[in-house]
């Protein structure tokens, strides 16, 4: 059964972890490590460590763990025995699919794909969601050019070395702020910090602002208006300019929150001006939903808020999926085999145990549960910051996705490693931002432990 | 137990595969199918399929299969108590690695290490192995550039727009017809066929030729001497023409064996040669083991029959490893974290399957049996050669890493049909290559079946 609350024997990391920590270092730069985990010992909305301490997880594994840990029905698929023959057997899924495959796509990612999109590719990981995801874009963006022609014999011939017409001289529009990940293509569009992107060759592609909205947003209505119109601006004048230089941009890239540069949002209106925009210029829009898919918004997609006129044309996902993977529309799919692939293209044991969560997800309820507990929360984080309003401004959320700006990173880190050794484990972006990313099965009594905890900690500040 | 011979039904594809494939084409373009598979029935070195057929699989996934299908030793790690944390919770590993994840990472990654090489970087598959092998190079190139000092302010404001000098003007080499993957980085130093590269933008980065070898070896040796000769001056004619460009040349990437291009090889003399020539111009070297790696070759690592004078910076692996990754000298080492990071970078689900498979690997000397039973197979080969020389040429291989040329791709292609209609499952590369990629289990019952087959097929042609 799930503890009833935190337990923490050690400061956060334990003389445990640090050891381990040193041991790992021999083998390869691990500055990142935070402890390490006993996963056996975690369960539902905790964590356990090495040390022996239980802490309330409240960034999952960056916000990729969709039930908790060891949930009951997950483990129940993992030892399924109709499920053992995809954990010890990886296909390469593209060339030989088992016999349940197609069953097994209906019942996982088609029975949640977003209204609209019929087209399912499977991937391994967010950064290769969004890497073949682009490469679709650009593929329909030659087909139309194209016009229905086959490619030239100099095309073919040029791409081979990396030359136009074959490679063509094409970009994605991304914003500010924006994270998709860490391959080039998916590091092309990254603009967070300049630890993921220094030294990195990147193709000259435009970038646009991100709206930065002011919070509470009803005290902002005409200023957040206004905000959002000039980067809209902004991205038809990029669009205008990379035409003009000879590179016209095939594809807007944004997440539908940018989450990994500080959990910022944009309003429904304005995406469905940034939809407009790329079909008056003849180029697919994607929105990535790899952090905010699989229901912790109160919408499965998180871009189901935002009432687009028409679907988006690609929408990758991962982590709390398991799976990665990018639904589309049906003007993205290749008309030639071979095109998107690589040896593994997913991973049917993933699938397995998407299976058992998708069934946990909608027999539960929990989307709504994320739109209800976000609710909570969020109330209780503006209760938070109006007692301590020098501190934390910009109370923020959808659903459970939720975050708070700080002064400083410096405060902010003060204020997640003193709450972490009161056994809540939060997460930070941004500058300054301290992000929170429960599980889909979060209770009111898991808010209560860290709103208290949360507030005890600002006290003692 | 394992079959004691193929078993076949009905032409593959059968009714049943193509029923499937109809319905898998409704949700995404599947034109790469082949058949769909029943790994619950398939055995060892057989492949089983939903129509009943079971063949002898002589192509494993693309190569990545290591011990074959549903081995007792993987199945019974699947099984363990131990390991079932790790398939049911998985881990931001960059952040929360589990308590056993250091002794696993020396039981498996670290304990089959090519020599000489101390770190390690688990990665997901062999696009994200290469591509950030890819981004250690190019940190290291600016690093020894940097002499010691910190990136300037504006290197660290520059490369968040994507540009110079932040994102530098730099070249990863790479060569005709190698193949590394899929994603953006990983697809420019990739020169196989059109339809991988067609409509993605892609860097100027050059391209040399790799040494197109005579067989047999030893009726051709000053000719390919000459050619490999040709080829390293090449490398260093473009090298010099980058560096002048303003673009150095930050690593020299290829494959020990080019796989996808068409199993081309060169002598341990060239990759002398080429480590030689990135040392003489401060680049650093990759060999992508991804298919070569894990034994097939007769050696754990194929580069090993290179003896380099001193280790290869970036070796990435995937594919019969099952997890990905790269080993790498100090030097490619990081010196700050986030550097080489994403959500999962890695699966330790994947090294509790690996545990098994090297711990096999090693009891049942498999890289040995690679080498024997390889030498058996390519004797035959060149048997079957012999008696069709208007339809074979150039037979060669590395242990059981083997490969045929054929007049053209549709001769190839009705051969390979023609094999798996009796029993036979073999791939292609290249234009009109046969590949063999067996397991690392193959016995001389599974080549004589194959050889038996494969004459039989090229006798009724
Ligand atoms: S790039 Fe996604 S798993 Fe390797």
């Amino acid at each position: 059964a799930e503890p009833q609350r935190p337990e923490m024997k050690t400061e956060v990391p334990g003389p445990k972890s640090l050891q381990l920590l040193k041991e790992l270092s021999a083998v390869q730069e691990s500055g990142a490590v935070q402890f390490f985990a006993d996963y056996e010992r975690s369960f539902g909305n905790y964590i356990a460590d090495v040390d022996g301490n239980l802490m309330l997880d409240m960034y999952t594994q960056i916000a990729s763990v969709p039930l908790g840990y060891n949930h009951p029905r997950v483990i129940q698929a993992f030892k399924d025995p109709k499920n053992q023959a995809a954990f010890v057997n990886r296909p390469a899924l593209g060339l030989f699919p088992s016999g349940d495959h197609v069953q097994r796509m209906r019942q996982t990612l088609m029975s949640v794909a977003p209204p609209g999109l019929s087209n399912v590719q499977t991937m391994a990981c967010g950064a290769c969601s969004v890497e073949h995801g682009q490469k679709a874009m650009f593929m329909s963006y030659q087909r139309r050019k194209r016009g229905g022609e086959g490619p030239s014999k100099e095309e073919m011939e040029s791409c081979l070395k990396n030359q136009a017409p074959g490679a063509p001289n094409l970009a994605i529009l991304s914003f500010k702020d924006g994270f998709h990940g860490r391959t080039m293509g998916a590091l092309a569009v990254t603009h967070t910090k300049w630890i993921h992107k220094l030294d990195f060759p990147a193709p000259d592609w435009p970038v646009a602002d991100f709206p930065k909205l002011r919070y509470p947003l009803d005290q902002f209505t005409r200023e957040n208006e206004q905000e959002e119109r000039r980067c809209l601006n902004m991205v038809r004048d990029l669009m205008a300019t990379w035409e003009k230089k000879g590179c016209p941009v095939a594809g807007i890239v944004s997440e539908t929150v940018q989450c990994e540069g500080g959990d910022n949002y944009a309003s429904a209106s304005f995406f469905q001006g940034l939809q407009d925009i790329a079909k008056e210029n003849g180029a697919s829009l994607m929105l990535d939903e790899v952090q905010t898919g699989c229901g912790a918004t109160g919408k499965f997609w998180a871009h189901e808020h935002f009432n687009l006129r028409s679907p988006p044309d690609v929408v990758p996902f991962a982590k709390k999926m398991l799976t990665g993977g990018f639904y589309h529309s049906d003007e993205q799919r290749p008309t030639e085999s071979f095109r998107i692939f690589n040896t593994w293209v997913g991973d049917p044991s993933k699938m397995a145990l998407l299976e058992a969560v998708l069934e946990v997800i909608k027999k539960d309820g929990l989307v709504d549960n994320s739109k209800v507990i976000g609710d909570y929360m969020l109330n209780g984080l503006l209760d938070i910051q109006n007692s301590f309003p020098a501190i934390l401004s910009g109370v923020r959320g959808l659903g459970t996705l939720a975050a708070v700006d700080c002064p400083d990173a410096a405060t902010r880190d003060k204020i997640i490693t003193l709450m972490k050794n009161k056994g809540v484990h939060a997460g930070t972006c941004g500058t300054a931002t301290l992000r929170l990313r429960p599980t889909l099965t979060i209770q009111r009594k898991h808010v209560d432990i860290f709103l208290d905890i949360f507030r005890g900690v600002l006290k003692d500040l």
